[in-house]
């Protein structure tokens, strides 16, 4: 968590979404786009996206607008999804499963290598065509194979010790989907992906909207 | 997307982990608990926590801390978890079944109670103990149940249409994993969760570190 990345994080995160809509334009045979229509695809502000994609470098022409091939050029770089990157994944649950089968991965050069499970009745099974292999082969497999990027789909109270045993295989980018927050130490870029914590901020909305509701509904009730 | 709440979403995409933290603080019997305990415990600032928590209401005396039972019974409240919420699910693949098998969600008062899948070989299964239904008995489903929450996990070029049934069939808050950025009438909570879109950031991150560790080596090698 101690990268200091000089885009901000919520401009990085959009980025992906310009990424996508430009390989369709691309494939529409679109050669020039404006920041009006990517902002009217994708629901997001003109300037917003002017701003975020002036992280990358001096970009588009005021009234012609983004080269759809120079600018998918640029973010491919950017975001180095030219690169190809390999991952394995530590819990063989559905979730896990779900992740390691997962088909708009490939799209962005993440290839899921390998799945580790300390589940003695799920090693030798195969996922989408990744082996499922005990957790003792972790450290010789990610370290034979240069692996960067792990994916954590334990439960909470395992977290810990699998992210530990990934950093110490040498492991340097993580994607947590336990809901805990591991430690880890400076240098190790991770990312949490707390599904429950999501759902209760949803919560937050669903309640709000139902209390919106019964007002309307009272409010009418006495007109 | 047109519900403005008062609380900033970030502040309030940290809460669940405050109460999380809580509910652990209170099953060990401790009754206070201040915001540098919970800072070291969830890797914040406690500053940060005490002015997230300021939204809920005055809280917290100085130098005291916050009570635990009292703290917990205000963040269940605002974010809605004392109401049983319900939620189906419309896509049955392998997300779709991790997410209806998901144990987490309970704890935050969401129980899904059916899948829909358009296609004919799942439809009759059960997947953690909920049925899987055809997409047609959405509708009537969602309307005789009252349910408020979508989650949908269908292919991006199934979105649209899934989202616009829920919307017709009264959802209001939808949860949207597929990687497409479906449109939403006024007053309908969209939340896009793109996991291939959040790994084109980690890519940047897998990228920015092997270039670093190339110089690091580079630079060794030079000394």
């Amino acid at each position: 968590m101690d990268i200091k990345p000089g885009i901000p994080q919520p401009s990085l995160s959009r980025l992906p979404l310009y990424y996508r809509f430009l390989v369709q334009a691309s494939e529409l045979g679109k050669e020039v786009v404006s920041s009006e229509e990517m902002g009217q695809a994708l629901s997001l502000p003109a300037a917003q996206i002017r701003k975020d994609l002036s992280y990358l470098r001096e970009f588009g022409r005021p009234g012609v607008g983004y080269a759809v091939n120079e600018l998918l050029g640029s973010l491919e770089e950017f975001l180095g999804l030219a690169n190809d990157k390999e991952a394995v994944v530590v819990g063989a649950g559905r979730l896990g499963q779900a992740l390691a089968s997962y088909p708009g991965f490939e799209g962005y050069g993440l290839r899921i290598v390998a799945l580790f499970d300390s589940d003695p009745a799920k090693v030798g099974q195969e996922v989408a065509g990744r082996r499922i292999f005990p957790l003792a082969k972790l450290p010789n497999l990610v370290a034979r194979l240069h692996i960067q990027m792990g994916i954590v789909t334990v439960p909470a109270e395992a977290a810990q010790a699998v992210v530990d045993a990934m950093v110490a295989a040498g492991i340097t980018v993580i994607w947590n989907f336990a809901p805990v927050r591991p430690h880890v130490p400076e240098g190790i870029w991770l990312q949490n992906e707390d599904l429950a914590a999501r759902l209760a901020t949803l919560s937050y909305h669903v309640v709000r909207h139902a209390g919106k509701q019964r007002r309307e509904l009272a409010g009418s009730g006495r007109s």
